[in-house]
């Protein structure tokens, strides 16, 4: 399609107040009470509408850490703690995945994303151009990491060539997509993988997509190998920056903490695929937002989680504060949204996005993406919006998804939906799940 | 309504096998491939039909322990501990409320009940006669607990009348409403209250709902007055029967556990509210259920949870199992499914229904009431059903709500919706919340 694209919604809700909100090609062009009546349709330009039915305009949220195809996996191996889940239920299917399992596993995940008011995620995956090519099928926003492991089966320029082929691969995709280094982990890759892997972000500019500290026992490795705990060890190794984001972050201790603060790199965590696998911790959140962290919110893939909800994850991320830290006020209400949200990293936040000028969401030159919550929820009917948003309402409180100034979801209907099911579950047929 | 009402279900999946189902006055009388295809009217009859739409049939969740009416509360107090919470922010609200505050607040809470598979349970309020009559119009079933506080505004002789009064009140209302004799928590009864309570309760016949061991201030604060922990006073005072159910039970030790066991009393854990409100503690079910304790699980009030979402919470509780065990194998997905079920506690899952012949749900002779799930919900796609209901879906994968042979949720429409929001909403204002 060529020309440009403009968005009308009306008959929004934003702080209390009915409001219109225009869009040209993505960006918010105008919002407001007087925002919307009269947008012209201009020669080389289409019209998309949206009723917002008295809904209330809300900031989306993003997920920064999944494995969306994973959706393929969910159930299998449920009862399993981390190592043996991985080891006998998850690889083993794995060496059988096509690049159509990891398509419609993906669409699978992108469409409970989008029902659940997520509009972009930061994704570690084999297959990468299949999800890519399915994010962009679907619509939404992501930051795709093809997975760099120590191979027994390949030398060390062998695998370097696959996964730089799979960049040039990602880099052919529109600008909803970008990509990033990603590293599996300290266990599975080593010092010298490592160290390619820091050079390779730099030289291409990407950010780099760790698991780091997920099990206590990835710690005393690291200290027993290195004579260091893994923040330090990857700090050694010029990975932590601000384009760095570590999953999990679970048994980062005082100092690691402090270390990650002052080179601005991101912790994204992901509680809920934690309990879920029992590692047994809970990401030090109190102590990393007073240290000045940035942190984002991630479910995890779906095969560990087992909901790509990131509305239901975010009140297990507020609880499991709360109950770690045997304080109620572990974690403020506002603060938990943001960290949902991805405004409290710029990193996951900004989602390789092309630069705009900053703004907050929802204002005018910001990316035209966001979610209309039902004012029908019954969650939603009493107390206040950040509180209801926490702890409260699930994904299914949101009503349309809006992303790129495109409308995704409208009345929780979206494009190709019975067809996504259908074909995955054809997949999972086909890998015996 | 005389006469009888007839229910007949179409188009319906269990265990993968396409199912008709009827009822009678709120009993199931067939079920299975050919069970529903000519259920002819009678003279006397109303007929009601529901097109499962090809969903599946699902037994209801079960809500072991709730302040039904506090959803005017939500938001109120959020990131207060406890005792600050029901000090500072509920108290002095509670001292405000008029029967119609209850009745709404109620109201808005059966609705989010039914749009999220519960069926029925077990209440702890101010104004019970209001909640019955909220719960009869909403068309559940509920045990309805008024509170036996001790009261320094009355003479024990008053307050006791009160309370007889209330359950004279609650025994004119039809077979969906039973009765429990609520002492509220050790706490805030003394010796002799708790001694009238076992006493009224075995005279009327009626169970016994009360708070257990949520703090571990409150075993503390036992353990001086009384020389022995929570679970050994109720005993003392005869209170630990089969008909008697503890709500929370975080800090049950293993004696204490043995000797619940023993006497047959259920657990009711509510994690989410435990994790909210920062107890710091997990009641421990893998001990419980090893000791053959029988357990339930509830939501507690939505004022601090804040939803009333079973099927999102029943998550919480298997993931802070595996959590606080530090065990991905501390609850396996069929145990957690029972309790939220009141499979695993006859007297929760009883919710005080007129003997019937003694059935699992979904066959002959087992109460209507029952669940159909949105074959469309992505969440359920793929893997097994019960690990998708413990794992993935959230309240919103219920399509239809069916309790006592009439349907009270068609296609996730229910009776009254509008009308509930703006009244709740109104009786909050007034409240100044």
């Amino acid at each position: 399609m060529s020309g440009h694209l403009r968005l009308v919604v009306t008959n929004a809700m934003l702080d209390g107040e009915a409001v219109s909100l225009t869009a040209l090609d993505g960006v918010i062009t105008a919002i407001g009470p007087d925002a919307g009546g009269n947008s012209p349709a201009t020669a080389d330009s289409s019209l998309e509408s949206l009723d917002a039915g008295g809904g209330i305009l809300c900031p989306p949220l993003i997920n920064g850490h999944t494995h969306a195809a994973m959706t393929l996996f969910r159930g299998h191996g449920d009862d399993l703690p981390l190592m043996r889940w991985l080891q006998e239920a998850i690889w083993p299917v794995e060496a059988k995945l096509e690049p159509e399992d990891v398509y419609w596993g993906t669409r699978l995940a992108c469409l409970e994303m989008i029902r659940s008011g997520t509009i972009g995620f930061w994704d570690m995956y084999w297959q990468p151009a299949s999800t890519a090519r399915a994010v962009e099928d679907a619509g939404l926003r992501a930051v795709i990491g093809p997975p760099l492991f120590d191979a027994p089966d390949k030398t060390f320029e062998e695998r370097n060539r696959e996964l730089e082929g799979w960049l040039d691969e990602l880099a052919g995709f529109g600008d909803r997509i970008a990509a990033a280094v990603a590293p599996h982990a300290i266990y599975t890759v080593g010092t010298a993988s490592l160290e390619y892997a820091v050079g390779l972000a730099a030289d291409r500019d990407l950010p780099v997509h760790i698991h780091l500290s997920e099990t206590e026992g990835e710690v005393n490795d690291c200290v027993e190998a290195h004579g260091m705990r893994p923040a330090a060890y990857l700090d050694s190794l010029g990975m932590l920056t601000p384009t760095t984001t570590l999953a999990h972050g679970v048994w980062l201790d005082r100092e690691e903490i402090e270390l990650i603060a002052d080179r601005g790199a991101t912790v994204t965590s992901n509680p809920v695929a934690n309990m879920k696998l029992a590692v047994g911790g809970v990401f030090p959140y109190p102590e990393a937002a007073r240290a000045g962290v940035p942190v984002a919110l991630g479910t995890d893939g779906a095969g560990s989680n087992n909901s790509l909800d990131l509305l239901a994850d975010l009140k297990v991320f507020a609880l499991a504060q709360r109950h770690a830290a045997a304080d109620a006020e572990a974690i403020p209400k506002d603060e938990a949204w943001g960290v949902a949200t991805g405004q409290r990293s710029a990193l996951i936040g900004g989602l390789g996005r092309p630069a705009l000028p900053a703004s907050d969401p929802l204002t005018v030159g910001a990316p035209a993406d966001f979610i209309v919550l039902d004012p029908a929820t019954p969650e939603l009917a009493l107390g206040n919006l950040a509180s209801s948003l926490v702890y409260s309402a699930t994904g299914s409180a949101v009503k349309d998804t809006v992303v790129d100034g495109k409308v995704l979801m409208r009345d929780r209907q979206v494009d190709g939906h019975e067809e996504i099911l259908t074909k995955s579950a054809e997949r999972a047929r086909r890998l015996g799940l």
